[in-house]
């Protein structure tokens, strides 16, 4: 058996891949907890970002897009917790560009190598002298600390360290995120960061992830709401030693199946850990006219507040999966559906099949619940990840500020 | 000073217009409630109506349609809470027409002029025998009591009596319907009838009803989910012996202004009694590109999971509303946005505004909020109405068949 590049790939334990420095500290903009950190590379690395669909786009996220956009480099990123420098006007502006500024001055590297993200309150001006202080005592050390200070209502830290092999060089993956409310579709609140030693040219990072993005982050929704700071980051500083990475590099698509198993994961812990969530759903939907109203369907059914809430509550009323499905313009065999809930098949031909309703709701007990459905028009299909609508998540949302 | 006919138009007292009579009774479909009842005219009425866009649409959803289309006659309407004959295959078509023929015979007047409305659980077939037993006991009488059998979770029942003078005659529209959860834009789980003993020719009334629903049932929203079974009828019977109103006849402004009247109190009626809802929430969008755009702003607010558990909570995060309309494709100033809460301005040019945030917490504990936005980017308007999130939205949600 031919051993290809594609079997090296391993998730291993949490390490940053070579050459990435990183620090946290608490500046004062949470209560008690590291709130701002950043991540470093020992040399400009290429960069490449998705950022929010919402129109209005906090300051550090903008300068963030534009910063990349010059030349698809960055050598570091600094981030904060507490206040999302959203909805702050020209000085919103001005104290993103300061705030990349001091990190810039601290590291001696140019600005425009060096990306801003916050996340928080939106609508508060951001309290500069508190984080340029925090950014004049950061260092650079191999801690995993700035996984937990991008942190907001999440219960925990979002990591993953994924290895592979690229020209018999040892690459590593790793990545983090802070998720929780806000996560639909289109980049909702959530950052996303992955640092990787792999060499890959900007341009070409760009568009993997892009590609990736929509296949991953944009398919989990935890209320329907975007926000106006998201975004997510890859660096690749090259220090593995590999020969760049294109399409025609043998190994390419050992990279790019390991990129995406780092940005699943991430997206899967995002949407199992939205704001008082107390089950991951899965929806994976077959039989689609093409793959992009499979994942229309998908999402659509993942988003529903009546399944989400009938999933919380572990009544299996299958009618709230049709009437989700039918809610879209996909095509769809109106009499021809199947929907299988934790591998029960519940409706065949558009019908209630013959099921028993108290085996289904043992299932619906466990912490992951997936949904199948058939469109029967078609062969493509489509995944969505997403949560259950429980008490908690009013609670949290009813006094966020609070 | 002159005095037109529209200020004639009085909200009187619950009452059936002239010529229409009605009956409710238990068919033994919901526990210990009456489920089953009927409006009769005593002469074919012109007919009108609108229906849901689920694709899945419900038997006696398509059935109602196929027969007003027929000639904008109806007259009579049979109707049925508990179980909602969709997803029911040829076995749901047949029994809708079953009941439909049922209902004619006992009226001895033609199938073709009887509509038939259906809402409870989806996916169980009709229990017919007992439809059937159901609708042979019903008699014409003048009580309000449908109005009661056609609800769900609802918490009350919703009806208004309008009444209004057209040829100097008085003429009686009274509406009801049921609405609850999955409450959205586009006919979501929601029955809506008007009666009026006016005279005025079925494509007309068509028109009429298709504009007005447009600014009033579609722009309500509970949950996001439209359900399969939903719809508005109208029945205009003549009996008040006006000349048939159109766009020319010098009372018919009177008229729409009446019928606009009726439909938006059902409306809002909806909104504020959706599942678990605590308060009614109305959104006012001005300076919009377009009508549409209003619209369309309005709804997204309204709609936002993360501003109504904010309301709910009674915390005045203006951010959610601002991420809310930034979602949106309309266009809008980036700058130039404001937005008030309850009459206080929290938002001027897209910034903070000088406010107490005391004295807008005060205000959200009232049973009604409204918040104005100004997008600044045209002079049309929308208006939205709907509900906050509350945890008894979820439990009602979580266990809906229990």
């Amino acid at each position: 058996m031919q051993i290809t590049s594609e079997s090296s790939i391993e998730v291993s334990t949490f390490e940053w891949p070579a050459g990435f420095y990183t620090d946290a500290g608490h500046a004062g903009l949470k209560k008690g907890a590291d709130d701002l950190g950043w991540l470093v590379s020992k040399v400009p690395a290429d960069a490449a970002g998705v950022y929010t669909t919402n129109q209005f786009q906090a300051a550090p996220t903008a300068l963030t897009k534009q910063t990349i956009n010059l030349a698809h480099k960055l050598q570091a990123i600094v981030m904060n917790s507490g206040n999302a420098n959203s909805c702050t006007g020209v000085q919103g502006t001005h104290d993103a560009a300061a705030m990349q500024k001091a990190a810039a001055d601290k590291l001696k590297i140019d600005s425009n190598l060096v990306g801003v993200a916050s996340t928080g309150v939106i609508g508060e001006q951001l309290p500069l002298d508190k984080i340029k202080k925090g950014i004049d005592g950061l260092g650079l050390t191999k801690s995993d600390d700035v996984t937990k200070a991008v942190l907001t209502t999440d219960t925990h830290a979002k990591t993953i360290t994924v290895t592979c092999l690229i020209d018999n060089k040892k690459v590593t993956l790793t990545g983090f995120c802070k998720g929780s409310g806000m996560i639909h579709p289109n980049m909702a609140t959530m950052l996303g960061f992955v640092t990787t030693d792999a060499a890959i040219e900007g341009n070409q990072l760009q568009g993997l992830l892009s590609e990736t993005v929509n296949q991953t982050f944009n398919q989990i929704t935890v209320d329907g709401d975007t926000s106006t700071n998201d975004m997510v980051v890859v660096m690749a500083n090259g220090q593995a030693g590999n020969d760049s990475l294109t399409p025609s590099h043998e190994d390419y698509p050992t990279f790019v199946k390991a990129f995406k198993l780092v940005l699943s994961h991430l997206a899967k812990e995002i949407a199992g850990d939205g704001e008082g969530a107390s089950k991951l759903v899965e929806v994976n939907v077959a039989g689609a006219y093409n793959a992009l109203e499979g994942q229309q369907v998908a999402k659509t059914i993942v988003g529903s507040n009546l399944v989400k809430a009938m999933i919380f509550g572990g009544d299996a009323n299958w009618g709230r999966v049709m009437q989700a499905i039918g809610q879209t313009t996909a095509h769809v065999d109106l009499n021809g559906v199947s929907v299988s809930i934790n591998g029960i098949q519940m409706v065949k031909n558009s019908l209630a099949a013959d099921y028993s309703e108290n085996e289904v709701a043992k299932t619906l007990t466990e912490k992951m619940v997936t949904i199948d459905v058939d469109l029967n028009a078609g062969t493509d299909t489509g995944t969505a990840w997403g949560c259950d609508l429980t008490y908690k998540y009013v609670q949290i949302n009813a006094s966020y500020r609070s």
